[in-house]
């Protein structure tokens, strides 16, 4: 049997157009973190940074040993680990597996990303990078060209309406507007959304998440010392799930659901020995609006089809049946790609220690999923996470 | 107790200034990897890529991704992994943590850089980019000129004559020269290191490594599989270690030793039970000439100052006492960052399988070090690696 392995705290700067540097986000995330696990009678064994690009978004490299000299971590050795953007959890994967092995027993995870010192257009080279060039980029695609592809065929699948994929972002503005650390912290409507201009046809800005920059962190502490932290600050990794696709959609068997998504969910629940039932607060991959409802689909939430039905039944709000990215998701909360990961565990933990933002705390959540893409529909990483166990 | 982890089998490209792309030459090696394990019942977990920095050196992204689909391991999980010029390293260890820790019975471990499709003065800038910005790379080091002023000052400390450092390239082209996969396959002697062009002074063009192309790979498997491998086949990772430095060589105690190797390789060495005196062979990072006798030190072969008296002594040869780099090092095999720690493991698994070059085999090699490092002096890793155990 392998070793347990626990989260004893997180940390999380607001997300947004910052003016703090890549390093100052990440240091900030990192020493919140360790603040949140109230004890200090323990060294950082390890440190593993998450992030997509520092070198061509803000020109810095070499960054698992530059964060672990600002942080004081010295010599403790320092990693940066990447799959696009998943990096985050992927970081978080890695910081678990490290521990589980027996390499370390205490590890400093952090996501960060800095995407708004380049321009909007080369931002946008910089993530089209993620795509298969040969079958994709060549030809123009981006992701967001691939997401109305795929919202476009969803549509024509299964009837969904212009004004119902709407509800998915309008969702996530209600959620993000009582979170301060959210990039978008407004409300928005339905008709907001059809008037906004349109990036990729069918898909307008307000389907699409923002470019963002910001950090977040998890201090993982082995089964043989989380026994110093609080009980009640304690939250176990009960499982994980990481899968591929296909580099290039064309090349994949379905254009409306992700196989990585079905088999990195199935991964994780095994491991976690749990079923979807057990969940009570999901956080879901919503870069683009029409991926909430493929995901809750490929994750085995509903039918093929009828994701809608949830989101018109409000059963994806913080108080409905399957509470659903409550924070924002991606959408509100931003997406500084390499922290996303984190941002979505950060969220999580707080949410089983019942310290959510106001209106948004889920009651009584005991285990939470998370469910954070790499590429466009590829390279999944999905955690299974509780406070029972 | 965690689990044991084996190496089934390891591949290598020949280093070079090379025609194949990036993604060729780590499928070329990987699929070496996967035929020297010799059988093939068992599914790959997972691929983990080690790579410094794709997207500047080739214009590539998303590395893992890509490279699980072009070798047909979707759905498996990919990861990349980065820390500088021992990303390669760093990506074996964490092969290692993953199946260690339960979550993987197999994992191919690839490291790649292609580093010739830009300019010298392009590479030498992302090479520049694992220095500190404001301590180091703004006033206009790099990391040659940084290697100078630890060779002048160690000069200074101990004596050591421009003529005698030269016997470290001698040596290792003389190795080089038997190693067909090797970048550089002709001997020089101590003249020609004196008469080549001054890179920074003191320290000639034949005291520096080249930049190349290339890949390494190693698979892995847990003890679960390894009984389906040949007796004979089967390298145990016994130890590893992974160590860090400040940033900037000026936050240093010393300019003339490395911190980072002295603590990794003690971590190594706990894990493994084992002591320098039970290691058969060595290879240390060797991008300068002046390091493979500072390593020397620092793993604690030979008292400070004297790991020239070993050279002298012809015991860093192959059939010396402490067999170095013996397939030619990073000076004469070649650099291609991301690649080189897994080369270094590629050249021990060969030499305790007994399978090593012609002249260049260490008799009755059974257990192996590696080291390398990821910037300049810091976040080194070490392995140690068993044909008994």
């Amino acid at each position: 049997m392998s070793r347990s392995v626990y989260i004893a705290g997180v940390g999380m700067t607001k997300f947004g157009v910052l003016k703090e540097s890549l390093v100052e986000l990440a240091t900030s995330s990192a020493l919140e973190a360790i603040n949140d696990a109230g004890f200090s009678d323990y060294n950082i064994d390890r440190l593993v940074i998450g992030s997509q690009n520092p070198d061509e978004f803000t020109g810095i490299g070499h960054l698992s040993t530059l964060i672990a000299d600002q942080l004081g971590l010295i010599p403790s050795g320092a990693t940066r680990v990447e799959t696009g953007p998943s990096s985050g959890a992927s970081a978080f994967e890695i910081g678990y597996a490290l521990i589980a092995s027996g390499l370390a027993d205490s590890i400093l995870v952090v996501g960060v990303e800095k995407m708004s010192q380049v321009s909007r257009s080369e931002a946008s080279k910089i993530l089209a990078k993620v795509l298969s060039y040969e079958n994709e980029v060549e030809y123009g695609a981006t992701p967001t060209a691939l997401g109305a592809m795929v919202a476009r065929r969803y549509m024509y699948e299964y009837g969904l309406c212009r004004n119902d994929l709407s509800l998915v972002p309008v969702k996530a503005h209600r959620n993000g507007s009582k979170n301060q650390r959210a990039h978008f912290q407004n409300e928005i409507t339905v008709e907001d959304v059809v008037a906004s201009r349109i990036v990729a046809e069918p898909l307008t800005l307000f389907d699409c998440c923002p470019t963002s920059d910001g950090a977040a962190a998890a201090l993982l502490l082995s089964e043989k010392i989380i026994s110093k932290v609080d009980r009640e600050k304690r939250i176990k990794i009960l499982g994980l799930g990481h899968a591929t696709d296909y580099h290039a959609i064309q090349h994949r068997q379905s254009l409306t659901s992700f196989y990585g998504t079905i088999y990195s969910s199935q991964l994780a629940l095994e491991m976690a020995k749990c079923s979807l039932n057990d969940i009570d607060v999901f956080e879901l991959h919503d870069a683009f609006s029409i991926l909430e409802l493929i995901n809750m689909e490929d994750i085995g939430l509903v039918k093929v089809g009828h994701a809608i039905d949830l989101v018109k039944a409000n059963q994806t709000l913080p108080d409905g049946k399957y509470p659903i990215n409550t924070t924002g998701g991606l959408k509100a909360r931003g997406h500084p790609t390499g922290a996303s990961g984190l941002a979505q565990i950060h969220d999580i933990v707080q949410q089983l220690k019942g310290t959510a933002p106001q209106q948004l705390q889920v009651d009584n959540a005991k285990i939470g999923l998370t469910h954070n893409i790499g590429g466009f529909g590829n390279n999944m990483v999905v955690t299974i996470l509780g406070s029972i166990y």
